[in-house]
């Protein structure tokens, strides 16, 4: 079954007093759900570990609610009220012969206390990091031994919730251990500031602690960040090697990457797989202990690279471990092709980001394993005999066409252009975004294999066509296109001067290959990372542009899936020019009239041409067709006519896939009228917490 | 008691076919806490209830998942389970005869659904509100009868939660009733869109089925906002009068007011009380039904006057409600000088905003009515008769002497300036904050009216003076400055060329009255609405501005308390200039030089001075004089020294009220290591959310 090649990947190792089974490590990730959703956040890991997974990490978990991180929802171990939701995950991810892990950390100045309403601590007085008004105050040395004291509560806690592996947190910028390695920082003149050995005492001690602890029963691993790519200013390789060097042999596994998260999880877009390597290589050199990073890795050729060329012990994933949970599985049985790879777009991380549950634009399970009981590998079988007619190839009509063939029900899938994947297909030739196709490649995989399901190119369908058929149920798949008009969260109305304008392009235009005369106005009304593509592509077209949005900021949105940075250097080193805060007030003879959104000043930019970005409208004619023929349905053994994804309301790919795939589950089941999903409620009573 | 030209403030009023026993109507206010702590929004409620307020409403509450508003938490009324919580509310607002109301909502586009994954929905096709990237899409009929009943059911669910009012919500452009009124949400060519009468048509609907569903029990009302600010863009106040003519008598109450929420709620900087007057002055001389409308009214004399010139028949409040529950009581037994007036700092704005428990600047005790059982009126007696120096007359300082005075103990409270308030005093003297100066007038005449309480001013300490005073406990309050260095979030360490430049200033020396040669580049690397505060100050003198930020907007954490646009405006209408997205490299010879953030390309700005705007530092030299003399303390008396407020992390004034608050409250207390309040968990059983 296995090639043996990858089974290097299958040899257990030590991790102190511990043994994973494999090398496959999901590393602690967010998710959205946390201490707030603790049954849905116990079922999620459970089914990594059900994957194959060997370790299975918390998030972050907070250790004091002097380091209370809200609104962000983390895992918590405050007191011995926090231990049952993460024991459940436990025993969940015991059960499947995994080893569960927590990282405990205190965020210190990069929490916010916004709940708890504590004062925030930091090695020095300093603002807080991420804006909130309240700066936090230099710790003494009464804080620094509460401090320690807290950690090695929550690491006895940890181990009595049945974790067989404490982290020591020192990456991201985002706990006290590291705030105190950093010179700006840590202005301190005791011993725990100024020399490197003095600003890593802390850290030491904490390590010692925690080994002290628990060290008997659990491994203790530290998660160290070797570069915050800030220069001088931040940590930096050379130091990171040293910091190494100094505490090699302490912890009993070494989980390293880069900082802050914008580094370290990095979109496609931006970078590639294995990217950290050049930044922690040195860390197996310096210490005997196991070594674990990430780099997006979903080749198994890779990852055997990695072990070979001893860079790493274990295989480090957080995204690849939500994308596929199993991923380890996979490789084991010998089922490469299985695989379905992460396609690096973060929209996983915009869960934590906006406070929600995780989701996954390649796995719709995500997320919905407790509240919808929806697993990633297995599904209901057809309850019916009926056939499907799913009508568009694109990410929508592609997984519903899957997941109903999985289901065993007979599947026709057509579409009307020569090639399937529709708009991902179209996207993923726009600069950067190449991975995005393993949406559609992992699901033509999948239906090749498939013999219930056959997919129909070149296939433009009439309603008499559908009618015609003879399928029970319809899927209408036909996806969206970018408005023309200018009309979006800015202006309320068409603009005159766009319609019927030939020098007014649009992203679909982009993608079709035709190219504006320069210089280009892209006008962005939608905030999130279309725009920047779009005009990366124009400038690697030659065109100059001027990127013009309403918004005060370009790709607002993009902070929450951590784009947002790597979009600002990018149009930096492009020479886009930005002009923010400016709606559009007409368009004519190669003048675009813009007005300021806060002072009214009228302006002007001489553009031979516009890309409008602001909204899109459903590709629903078909729709609409069959829908007015609804009579005669019966006659033609129609049963249901059904609208998903971008047809129904332009979205994500995300949200297209997770439309395919729950149309593809709810096929032939009772309609839910009210809440369709389980959810948690909210008691004082610690005791109620794991109730089903 | 009470004077009688506050008589008809008290005088009971019918709606529909409730009473409300005065004319106090706590109107529809978010809290942070909503569905997700129940027990504590209900505390909050109930406080409020007990303090007179003859109405008292939850926030928005949502219907149905697919108008799921997550990550805020509102109130929720999905299905059966969701009523326990909402009926404990009304048990708590019903001990003291006071009305239940909830304030029903479909929010439509301006949902999110990140929770609920449900696909958004809306009048027409259309970008969601709030930059998610997912559309909306348009209702169809089977849509809007969906809508309906799903109104009709949550109603019904009110009322069997004990609810005296329903609400149907038709403002702040947060409700679909609200959407379909809008031309620009609404591009409907059927039944439901074009004409006026069209588009109110649902709007109608839902009153009708809400006053056939529970108008024998409950009155119904409808929030409905006269004017959304955005000329022929929005809704105005001509099409308003339309509206109201032609629903006037369907509703057993109108409450109406001005969207969006930043332009109702808006901060005092930018708007005094009873602003909202000309814009729904209109309703009552259109409809026989009673009219509630807002206005942060904190003075009896203009709320009388409202209802004597015939504007408005209940005194709608949110933020007055929030500053002090007891408004009406205190007005009722002629206590006009107890009143705690809000400031209009929006703070309490931004716990809805960050997704965390409400706050108030001038109530230490709002959001901690349940989790620490403070009440706002109510503090535990002294345990003992020992005597405490406060040090510093700021805010800190002074609330820790009001509620330790209230508590009984023997209170000096020693100022070093010629005026109690501290920065209070000082900020309030800067443009628009005058109204903060009531942080310190209330606490003043409430410390006057205390024979326990005695205050010292142009009393500077020092250490000795401290340990020669004998008093048993310590608190030093002595506020901080702001950093002239450049340190800050930005930057790491010192700016070189900031230290010791005469021509470098800080927030202190404009408040001081040293102002800066003009031009000034402002440099602000705070964030919230300091820098906005000094560039007015600065143009108002004469100068010409600057305003230099490493942000790419201006005053980001702002949004948060809906000063943000009010900021851009004001700032357009100075004149201020921006140059956002850099930081500084050097000042000298009258020439800034700048990096700017993302291209790293370098800027020079000629300027005579500088204002730097980055952090503060704690005024903590007397602390530490005393911490050094530990060793004399037992021979002193004294047993503790407590350092609160800005002397121990500089923070904003409701931070050190705060401070001062809970140092009263905790002295003689026993120590709290753990969680130093209850708190919420989490559970899938509904049935467990009400235990204690």
């Amino acid at each position: 079954m296995r090639d043996p090649r990858y089974d290097i990947l299958f040899s257990p190792m030590a991790i102190g007093p511990v043994t994973a089974k494999n090398r496959f490590f999901q590393v602690p990730h967010c998710n959205g759900m946390g201490h707030a959703m603790p049954l849905a956040h116990a079922a999620m890991r459970e089914v990594k570990a059900e994957g194959g997974w060997a370790v299975i990490a918390t998030e972050e978990c907070e250790i004091h609610p002097s380091g209370d991180v809200s609104p962000y929802v983390e895992a918590r171990l405050w007191d011995d009220r926090d231990i049952p939701a993460l024991a459940l995950m436990c025993d969940k991810v015991h059960a499947h012969g995994a080893l569960a892990a927590v990282e405990l950390t205190h965020n210190g100045p990069t929490a916010s206390n916004l709940y708890s309403r504590e004062v925030l601590i930091a090695p020095s007085h300093q603002p807080s990091k991420y804006g909130y008004p309240a700066q936090a105050r230099a710790m003494d040395k009464q804080d620094i031994a509460n401090y320690r004291r807290w950690h090695r509560e929550a690491a006895l806690r940890g181990m009595r919730a049945g974790m067989d592996i404490i982290y020591v947190y020192c990456g991201h910028d985002l706990s006290l251990a590291m705030h105190f390695l950093q010179r700006r920082r840590n202005h301190r003149t005791d011993e725990y500031g100024g020399s490197l050995d003095n600003r890593v005492r802390l850290l030491r001690e904490v390590l010692q602690d925690t080994k002290e602890a628990v060290g008997h029963r659990c491994a203790v691993a530290i998660r160290f960040a070797t570069e915050e790519m800030l220069g001088p200013a931040g940590i930096e390789r050379a130091e990171a090697q040293d910091i190494v060097g100094m505490l090699a042999e302490l912890p009993d596994l070494w989980d390293v990457n880069v900082a802050a998260w914008y580094n370290d999880s990095v979109p496609s877009r931006f970078a590639p797989e294995g990217a950290q390597e050049p930044f922690i290589d040195f860390v197996k050199k310096t210490t005997s202990k196991p070594v674990v990073g990430v780099g997006r890795f979903t080749s198994p050729d890779t990852m055997v690279s990695q072990i070979r060329r001893g860079v790493l012990d274990f295989i480090g994933a957080a995204r690849p471990s939500i994308a596929d949970p199993f991923l380890p599985k996979k490789i084991e049985e010998g089922r490469i092709d299985d695989i379905r790879e992460c396609i690096g777009c973060n929209l996983c991380v915009s869960g934590d980001n906006t406070i929600t549950p995780i989701r996954c634009t390649q796995n719709p399970t995500m997320g919905e394993e407790w509240r919808k009981d929806w697993h990633p590998e297995r599904i209901a079988p057809a309850k019916s005999s009926m056939k499907v007619l799913v009508v568009g190839g694109g990410p929508a009509g592609l997984e519903a066409a899957r997941a109903l063939g999985q289901r065993g029900y007979e599947v026709h899938l057509a579409e009307g252009r020569r090639e399937l994947g529709g708009r991902v297909t179209r996207e993923a030739r726009l600069p950067g975004l190449a991975e995005w196709a393993r949406v559609r490649d992992w699901r033509l995989g999948q239906i090749r294999r498939m013999n219930n399901v056959a997919t129909y190119l070149d296939s433009l369908l009439t309603a008499q066509d559908v009618l015609d058929f003879g399928a029970e149920h319809v899927v209408i798949a036909t996806g969206c296109h970018w408005r023309r008009d200018g009309y979006g969260r800015t202006h309320g109305e068409a603009l005159r001067d766009f319609v019927d304008n030939p020098a007014v392009f649009t992203p679909d235009d982009i993608m079709d290959g035709r190219l504006p005369d320069g210089p280009v106005a892209l006008y962005d009304d939608d905030y999130f990372h279309t725009g920047s593509v779009i005009a990366e592509a124009l400038r690697k077209a030659g065109r100059e542009v001027f990127y013009v949005t309403p918004d005060d900021t370009i790709a607002s949105w993009s902070a929450h899936t951590l784009d947002y940075r790597h979009i600002q250097w990018r149009m930096a080193e492009l020479g886009v020019e930005q002009v923010v805060s400016h709606s559009i007030t007409g368009f004519a003879d190669g003048r675009l009239s813009l007005e300021h959104a806060w002072s009214g000043k009228p302006r002007t930019l001489d553009c031979a041409s516009v890309v409008t970005i602001t909204s899109r409208l459903p590709d629903d004619a078909l729709y609409h067709a069959i829908a007015a023929r609804e009579a005669d349905w019966a006659d033609a053994g129609i049963r249901t006519v059904t609208r998903i994804g971008d047809a129904l309301a332009p979205g994500l790919i995300a949200h297209a896939v997770y439309a395919g795939h729950r149309y593809a589950r709810e096929l032939d089941e009772p309609a839910i009228d009210g809440v369709p999903f389980k959810r948690h409620f909210h008691t004082a009573d610690a005791s109620d917490i794991l109730k089903p």
